[in-house]
Order: structure tokens, then C-alpha cells, then sequence
């Protein structure tokens, strides 16, 4: 946290609205439905039967708190601390006498606690709990939040341990708190705990299986970790268990249970992941699909579960130095976290479709969105997990830039304009400024502020659709191939490297057993998918009726990516199967079509969109 | 019913099989699971909260009673007839003196009556009540079963009238079980409620509204039959009002409401409907999706929207004489109806997919299939409404065959071997026998057996697919292009009109808009759907490595289709996304693959299953 500030450019201009923005409006909406409130009645034992929101509602609640945190960590603005000691002081009220906290089971007029494992989200309220205290600690230090924290994970393993209850909550989520609270207190019950929770999953415990969505693979109870070979059932379920196998296997040094998750990663982005880096191919269940399963227009990409992708792909990268899951947690974060909130930070998606085929109807900012759907970013919603997710991953996006490993070695993962203050494995002190214009441009300027007098090993990742790039250093040049370059050698304080990476837009082609894109093409450039927008088509034509002239490659001209197209009429047939090949509609015009970066679309207004766009034969 | 039969072939198989095993195996599943002793337990004041089955479970009863009516009213056999007087009997003890008949509302124990309109399905149960008592209306007379409906309707008229509760039901079916009965017994009250009930759909009336699946669009409240653009929200929601509005329509003389039903039927055709014939593009919300959304392997396409479908398609025909209603229930009947049944008659797809990715498990017979999934017909489902929906359309096949018009005019619509004992408009006798062994062959016999001295017209239809088609009389031959063929003149008794269908296996393309199609092609033969099976695959290839030759026609050879394909290897790539446009897998081998129909599919155990194949890059 402390090592690394953004300065400038795309990452922190998220992080600035975030704080000015998203953190408060979260805030009003929660205490505007009783979702805060909440707290107190259960402190005051007025809870009732009456309670507003679903029963995972106080997660909404710790996830904002563990996103304020982080940001008071990140700048110290008094309002965060505040709004954290606030929030604190409500939530330690509403605990129990033995550790217990949550305001939706267990209290009069409501379900007993633990009665309703499979759906309850008891476990998994208590986990955004635990992460809210290790935000806590990690940016502050003890204080009533880790009290609280402390002794609801007592409760945890009280209740759940060694000779408790052998049971799993539906939804995991307390396994990485415990993960992550054991190591940041030194406490290694919490650590067994989460590794407890992690081995019992898999063996079919947990009842009432939603047959409908999937069966007990919606929860991951189909299969153990370890043995599994692939992601499946609800993602944001799926993906917080394997961020949590990871910090356990790591832990525990249990290579097996981290070889699994490798193995399961590698799979799921072959196979079943999105060009955005979304995962989740159906509204039904909130899950993945099959193998090649990947619809644009009815892609799910849960934000959240973007959010939790990159928790996993992190520390996959931590456990391993392996640079492609630094390869996708950019492509994910350009292209499914940046898109989520609107540009005032105050409307977000939930979900992230590549094809919206009509524009949506306008978002009405007063009203909780009981929908899912694409379309338009919604102020608020009836299920509200993913804007306090991406308020707590913006607030700790430079924690994503660079890592020191070894002796003295450092890595850095993405770019963007920030100040580098970090300390080798040896101990001795290094600083770099890092100042780009990425991703518009490929220059990327790294300039040695403070280095040891020993030789160091640089290392700069290159993205995997990085072809061409080169380094530039000591007045010379040479080519840095996809992966990473590496500077090994002493570093001279003023001196600057400057790393190039070609931004040309670019043609994108889909694998041929991904049904659903078949004949089609994207356009990506650097790290951003792009898309069209229907508000940016000539009068007349709509996105169902053009085709991309693929000899023609996009250009970049007057700040835009343009490319080049053939369109049709949008008559209907009477029967739209025929007997004859070739198309029925003949070409009418050629036009050129503008591209948007994927993550803005549908920022000026309710618009049909799509990444994916038909390739007029050649 | 009285006037055609169906002698042998196709459909005359599925009816006996339907007869012989169907009909028993779903009164046993219902007796076994106690849907049909929850009409005791009303009678008798014993419900109970504990109540077996889902609220609406009562339909399956009255559609297993409507089919064994027109089971038995096409063939008498004795056991059909007791098994209408055995569940009419029960039906009847569980009535209440004012008419209300319902087992899961309104008995101690239970909610009260009409308290659940969105999702209690209380009028969806009557209607379904009222089309068995017109089944044994029209094919015995008035009976006990009359006399219960006649209380059924008066209720709901008295309940929802002018004058009462302006209210509607969240599941149409009421309306059209209202305007059958009105229309066979001469009722005119009925017909009026059921024009009552259809006018106040589209309002909001509907509140409890399900924003997650397509808010009040879902039970169509959102947009009034007379004025909406397209079909859309739960496909047998929509349908089935769809069918009660002609029929409204029809009784009423309101050519407005038929022209609205007429242009939903065109649009949805042409852009929200598969190549099976099968609607419901979503398992979430088992709704129709946007324009141009018919993705193969998520294909929804219920049995019972096939079922529904045939039911507009049919009053539509009647309505207007126009024949591609006709085309559309042939291609319905063919490769959607006839596919849910298995060849025993003792098992059912629910949902029927285009595209089956990876082999389901195999079906317990003994066990309630929770999943609508495809892969795998199952004996009984927990929402078991496909069964008896098939068994009451089968029963009634014949009725579909030919229709009379005007003075003396008669219209084969579909074919197969059936013996014809008409009366034509101005009452004269008209006797035909078809022989026939289509769909395998495209040769249509007809025969005159008996024909009245002055000139008729015959109308045969002919398919939309069939160019090239010719018929042969009188020692000549003519073309008879698409539409249909027309014989006026006098028929000659004895003589012999002779149809040819082109049947050679052709090439389908889909229209370019549809995106989950593109680059694909299927093949059809005569009205018949075909796909390829893994189970019919050399070793070691998958139907996600095919590509089909499209240069190469398919081919008829030893009572099978086969197309040439190439075959890649089906290894990963770490991303499945590339910036260059070749397939990274060069072809490896060519391989004939065999065709099935695709109503015989997972016929032969679990298989994967494509209807549409990648085409191979020419």
C-alpha cells in the first residue's frame, strides 16, 4: 500500500472519483434502504421480522468498510477515517456476547443462526468482515474493528472447528477472511480454519441443491478443489473459493491444492473466459457455461465476478512469478472493473454483456435496479454486491503494479503514471517514477530515482498481444518479446528507461469452437477492447446489418479507432433459414464505423453494442 | 375426429405408442406421486399443508384426462374409457358447491382462494379443465365431466365477470379453455369472459412482478395483445393467450385482434424462432430472447411451447386458409413434438436443445428429473407439463391432416397413410385414402374412394422447402411449386392423384443476423430436421472439431444421410483469442459423418449433438 502511489492517468482518475464519489453514495444508499440500520436493531433486539434486504446484505456493509479503509490507508483523508470509525462503532454494537454477528438470523422474529447454511450467507458475511479488519490492520493497525474481528472468527472455528459442525457455507467467501486474517494476526487457528472449510467442500454436505441452476456444482459442492478440472456453478462462488485454496495452499505449502487451482485457471481461460476477461456465461444461475460456451449477447461477467478473478489471479501470480495472470488481471481490469462504474462513479453494471442488441431503457438514478441485466448502469440494486466490490478494488488498484521478489529483484505488472518507493528481499531501498499516457500510448517512462549500488534484476512484463515492443535504455534499443524484458544490472539514479509497446488497433479472431463468435472479428488496442455503439452509426443502419471489411485494418485517426464496413439492409425474411448460401441482403453501402473503448460504452445514453462484429466474406 | 384417420406410417406409430404406453405411465406417475389423491384429500377436507406436487400440478391431471379423451373418442377402446370415467369421478368429489375446483388453494391448511393471481395458477388449472371437458364434448357428448366444467366456468365468470374482480392470471390458458367451451356449447357467456380476460392482459394489472426474469413482459402484462409488436417473456405464457386470442378474435369477428396475432406469428417467425420450429431462446425465465438471439446449445424450445405453437399456428390456419401455418405445424410436429417422447413413450426432453455439448447422464427411469435440461429424456419431471401436453397433442394428430372450405373444397395439409370420410360445405361426401411412406419418401399417393358428381377443388399443400415438386394426374404431370397445388375439377372415383416431394438431404443456411449460427450450416431432408450425434463419430473425434465440406452435397446412402467433413484436432491454446485470422489447427484428417433425424436423438444413450455444423472455409 505504501510503496506504490498512483499519480495520474487512467487507474488513479478511477481511484480519485471512487473516493470522492462511490465511497459516500454507497454509504447514503445503504443507510437510505436500512441496510446500516439494520445493525442497530439487532443491537437494540428490534430486529423483527420486517428486516429490510436480503439476508447477505450486511456483506455490502463490510465490503464498503474494507474499501474505506483501504483508502484511508491510501491518502488519510479524515472523512474515510471517520466514515470507518462510523461504521465500526455500528457493527461492534450489533455483535454478540459470543462472537456471533450478523443482523438477518438469530435474533427474535427471525431464523435461528446457521439454519440455513446452503443460502443463508452467514459464513460468507462473517468473511467480508474478517477482509474488512485485515484492511484495517493492514493500513492502520489494531483497533475495535480487529476486536470485533478477532472474536467473530473465534466464533467461526468455535462452532465450525475440528469438533464442530462439519459444515460449509453455500456460498464461500469465509475462507479467505480467515486466510487473510490468520496472516495478517500471526493466528494460525484461523489459517486451519479456512483450510477446514476449503478440504470439506466437494463432498456433497451441503443440502437443498439448486437442481434448476445447476445442481451442487452451483456451489462447488460437486467436486473437491483438489480434484476438480475445471471452474463451474455460480462464478462469484467458485472464483472466491479459489482465491481461497490459493492463500491456504500457500500457507500450508500443500503444492497439490495450488498445482489444482493452476490447473483450473489455465482450463477456465482457455475455454470458458470472455476477450473482456469476464467470466460467466449465463444470466441462469449467475455460472459458467460449458467449454466454448462464451455468448456475447447473453454474457453474464458479473462485475464481482471480474473482481474476484483478479483476487485469484493475484495470488497465483504471488505464488508463482507466472506473468500471465498479470496478463489478465489487466485485460480484466481495463475491460470489466473500468467498465462498471459510470464515469461519475455514482452508477455501475452488474452485469457486462459484449452484445447489447436494442438500447436499453434509461437509468433511472432514484430507483434500486431489480435487474441484472446490460444495458445501463443502475444507481443501486436489489442484490448490490458489485459497487462496494469495485470500491474496494479501485482503493487498492497501485497494490497491483509492481512486486519485489528474491535478493533484488523487481517486477513491474502494469503501467501507469506512479512514484515507486519500495525495498528489496536485501533491504536496500529503491525508487522509480513511472510516467505514461497508457493505455492511450505505448511509451512507458521508468526513471531510477534511488537505486542500491548493486547490480538488480528489472523486470517489465510485456503483454502476451504486446508483438513488437522494444526497450529503449542507455541510449540503445533492443526488442522485449511478449512476456517480460529484464534489465539486470546496476542502475544508475536519473537514468530512464522507456518501454514501447505497440498500440496500433488490431483484428482479433475467436477460437473456432466458440460457437457463438464464429465469422466474427474484434478490434482490440493495447489493452482495451474495443466496441461500436449504435448512437455512433449513420442514419439508417443498425449493428445487425454490418459486416467488417477485414482487409482493411482499423486506424487510429483524430483520437478514435475507426474501421471500415459494408452494410446491409435489416429486412425480414419470411423464414430465416434458407437454402442458398449467400446472403439474401446485398451489400448496400460501405461506411466507416467508430470504435469506443468497451468500458465506456453506454456513457452518453442507452445504446446497442458490440464487441464482436461479422466479418463480411473475403 | 370422426372424419380422418390415421392409418400407418409416422404419426399413426407415435398414436399407438402414445395410447398403448403414454397415457398409462402418466396417471401411474401421478397416482405414485399423489397429484391425483390431492382431489381426494379436497374432497374430503383432508389437504393439509403438506400437499404433494406444485400449486398447478391439477393441470396434468386435466390434460391426461383431455388426452384420454380424445383417446378414446378416436378409437373407444374400453380402457380409455374408464380411465376418463375413473379421473372424472374424482375430479368431480373435489368440487366445491359453488364450482370452485382447485386442490392447492382455498382448503383448510392452504391459501386462500385467488390470493397467489401471479404465480397461484389457479385459472391456468380451469382452463385446462374446461379443454378436457371439450374433449369429451366433442367426441362422447355431455357427461358428468360437462356438467363440472359448466360449474367451473360459471364460477370464474361470477368470480371475474364485468362486475367482479377485474383480475387476470399470471399463466393465460383460462382464456382459451373459456372460448372452447363457449364455442361447443353454444355459450356465449364463456366467450365473453375469456374476451374479458384477454383485453385486461397488458395493463400492470400483475403485481409481484419478476423483475430478475423479464418483469410484467414475462406473464405478458406489459403490453395489450391487441397492440404489442412482438411475442415475447415465457414462451407457453405467451403462446397460449396468443391461441385464445383468435380464438376471441374468431368468435368476436375482430379483425384487428387476429391482424395483431397474425403480425406477432410473422415477427416472432421470422426472427425468434429455430429451425425445429422450437421458440424459447432462455432457460432464465423460459422466454422468448431478443430478435436474432437463437443460440443452438442454450436453446430453451419446451415441448410445451412446441405444443403451444401448433395451437396458434392451427386457429391461425383456420382463420385466414393460409398455408405456411400449415408449414410451420408440419415443421413443429416433426422435429419438435415427435422428439420429446422417447420410442417407448415412457420418457420426455423438456427442453430441446440444437446443440448438446458434452453427453448428459443417463436417465434413471425410477426418479423425478428435477432438470429441464437437455441430454437426456426423463420418465417424470418435478414441473411435469411436457408429458401430458404431448400425450393430448398426439391424440389428436389426425385432426391436423385436412380441412374443408366453402362449397366443396378440401386442403391436405400434412401427409400420411389415412383414410378421409369428409362432408364438404355444401354437404356432399367426400372420401380419400392417402398411402404414403413419407417423411422417407416423398411419394403421396391419394385415391379417390368416393368424390360428388360436380366439380371440387383440392388444395395439397405444398411444403415451403419443396422446389421442384410435381404432381401427377390423370397420366400427366405439373409442377407444383411451394404453396400448394390445386386440382378443380370433377374427381373421378377410383382415380389416382400422385404428390412428389423432392426429399434429397439440402444444405441450410441461417440468416446472417442470427450470431450464434454464423459460419454454420444443418441439414434438412423433407420436413426433417437432421444432427449429428458423437455416438456416430470415428474415434478419437469430437463434434467440436468438425467442419463440413460444403462444396460436397449430402448424401442419401443405406437408409442414412451422411456429409463429408474435415476434422481438426481439439487441443487448447492458453487464450482462446488471436490476432491472426487462420485457424491455428490445420485439418487433419476427412471423415464421412452420418446424420440422424433430430427427433430420434439420445435415442441410442447420452450423446453429444449438433443440429448446425461449423462450415469448412471454402
Amino acid at each position: 500500500m505504501a510503496e506504490v502511489t498512483l499519480t495520474g492517468g487512467f487507474w488513479a482518475k478511477l481511484q480519485q472519483t471512487n473516493a470522492a464519489a462511490t465511497l459516500a453514495h454507497c454509504e447514503e444508499w445503504m443507510e437510505r434502504l436500512g441496510w446500516l440500520a439494520n445493525f442497530d436493531h439487532a443491537a437494540d433486539g428490534t430486529t423483527g421480522p420486517e428486516r429490510p434486504g436480503w439476508p447477505f446484505s450486511d456483506s455490502e456493509v463490510y465490503k464498503l468498510l474494507e474499501a474505506l479503509a483501504w483508502e484511508y490507508g491510501r491518502t488519510a483523508d479524515p472523512v474515510h477515517g471517520a466514515a470507518v470509525r462510523r461504521l465500526t462503532a455500528r457493527i461492534a454494537r450489533a455483535q454478540d456476547p459470543d462472537g456471533y454477528l450478523n443482523t438477518a438470523y438469530g435474533h427474535p422474529g427471525r431464523q435461528p443462526r446457521y439454519s440455513d447454511l446452503e443460502f443463508g450467507h452467514e459464513l460468507y458475511c462473517t468473511g467480508h468482515l474478517l477482509q474488512a479488519a485485515v484492511a484495517r490492520l493492514r493500513t492502520y493497525g489494531e483497533d475495535e474493528l480487529t476486536a470485533v474481528a478477532r472474536r467473530a472468527a473465534d466464533h467461526v472455528c468455535d462452532v465450525f472447528g475440528p469438533s464442530g459442525r462439519p459444515d460449509i457455507c453455500g456460498h464461500p467467501e469465509i475462507e479467505a477472511g480467515l486466510a487473510e486474517l490468520g496472516r495478517a494476526l500471526g493466528e494460525p487457528r484461523y489459517v486451519e480454519q479456512a483450510r477446514l472449510f476449503v478440504e470439506r467442500r466437494g463432498h456433497g454436505r451441503l443440502a437443498n441443491v439448486p437442481f434448476g441452476i445447476g445442481g451442487a456444482a452451483y456451489f462447488q459442492d460437486d467436486e473437491p478443489v483438489r480434484t476438480a478440472g475445471s471452474w463451474r456453478g455460480h462464478v462469484v462462488r467458485q472464483l472466491y473459493l479459489a482465491a481461497a485454496a490459493v492463500d491456504v495452499a500457500v500457507e500450508t505449502d500443500d503444492g497439490e491444492l495450488l498445482a489444482a487451482v493452476e490447473r483450473q485457471w489455465a482450463h477456465t481461460v482457455a475455454r470458458r473466459t470472455y476477450l473482456t476477461g469476464g467470466m460467466g456465461s449465463r444470466h441462469q444461475g449467475e455460472a459458467f457455461g460449458d467449454d466454448w460456451e462464451l455468448p456475447a449477447d447473453r454474457a453474464y461477467c458479473e462485475t464481482c465476478a471480474g473482481v474476484a478473478s483478479v483476487m485469484v489471479s493475484w495470488r497465483l501470480y504471488l505464488a508463482t512469478g507466472d506473468l500471465k495472470y498479470a496478463d489478465l488481471i489487466e485485460r480484466t481490469g481495463y475491460n470489466l472493473i473500468a467498465a462498471s462504474p459510470r464515469s461519475d462513479g455514482r452508477a455501475f453494471f452488474y452485469a457486462n454483456p459484449l452484445h447489447q442488441r436494442a438500447p436499453g431503457p434509461a437509468a433511472d438514478d432514484g430507483a434500486v435496479s431489480r435487474r441484472a441485466e446490460g444495458g445501463t448502469r443502475a444507481a443501486w440494486f436489489d442484490v448490490s454486491c458489485c459497487p462496494t466490490n469495485v470500491a474496494r478494488t479501485l482503493a487498492t488498484w497501485q497494490t497491483y503494479l509492481a512486486t519485489v521478489a528474491g535478493e533484488r529483484e523487481l517486477t513491474l505488472l502494469q503501467y501507469a503514471d506512479a512514484r515507486i518507493d519500495a525495498t528489496l528481499g536485501d533491504g536496500s531501498p529503491i525508487a522509480l517514477d513511472v510516467e505514461t499516457a497508457y493505455p492511450d500510448d505505448g511509451t512507458i517512462a521508468i526513471r531510477v530515482r534511488q537505486a542500491p549500488p548493486a547490480p538488480v534484476t528489472l523486470r517489465l512484463r510485456v503483454p502476451a498481444w504486446a508483438d513488437g515492443a522494444w526497450l529503449e535504455e542507455g541510449g540503445g534499443r533492443r526488442p522485449a518479446a511478449p512476456g517480460a524484458v529484464v534489465v539486470e544490472r546496476r542502475l544508475r539514479v536519473g537514468e530512464e528507461l522507456r518501454l514501447h509497446l505497440p498500440l496500433s488497433p488490431r483484428h482479433t479472431w475467436p477460437d473456432p469452437r466458440i460457437d457463438a463468435l464464429r465469422g466474427c472479428v474484434a478490434v482490440e488496442r493495447g489493452p482495451l477492447v474495443l466496441c461500436a455503439e449504435s448512437v455512433d452509426l449513420p442514419p439508417g443502419l443498425t449493428l445487425d446489418a454490418i459486416a467488417v471489411d477485414t482487409a482493411s485494418p482499423p486506424t487510429d485517426r483524430s483520437g478514435g479507432t475507426l474501421i471500415r464496413a459494408s452494410a446491409t439492409t435489416d429486412a425480414d425474411h419470411a423464414w430465416p433459414y434458407d437454402n442458398r448460401p449467400a446472403p439474401r441482403d446485398t451489400p448496400a453501402q460501405s461506411t466507416e464505423v467508430p470504435l469506443v473503448p468497451y468500458h465506456q460504452w453506454a456513457e452518453r445514453g442507452p445504446s446497442a453494442m458490440r464487441v464482436w462484429l461479422p466479418a463480411a466474406p473475403r
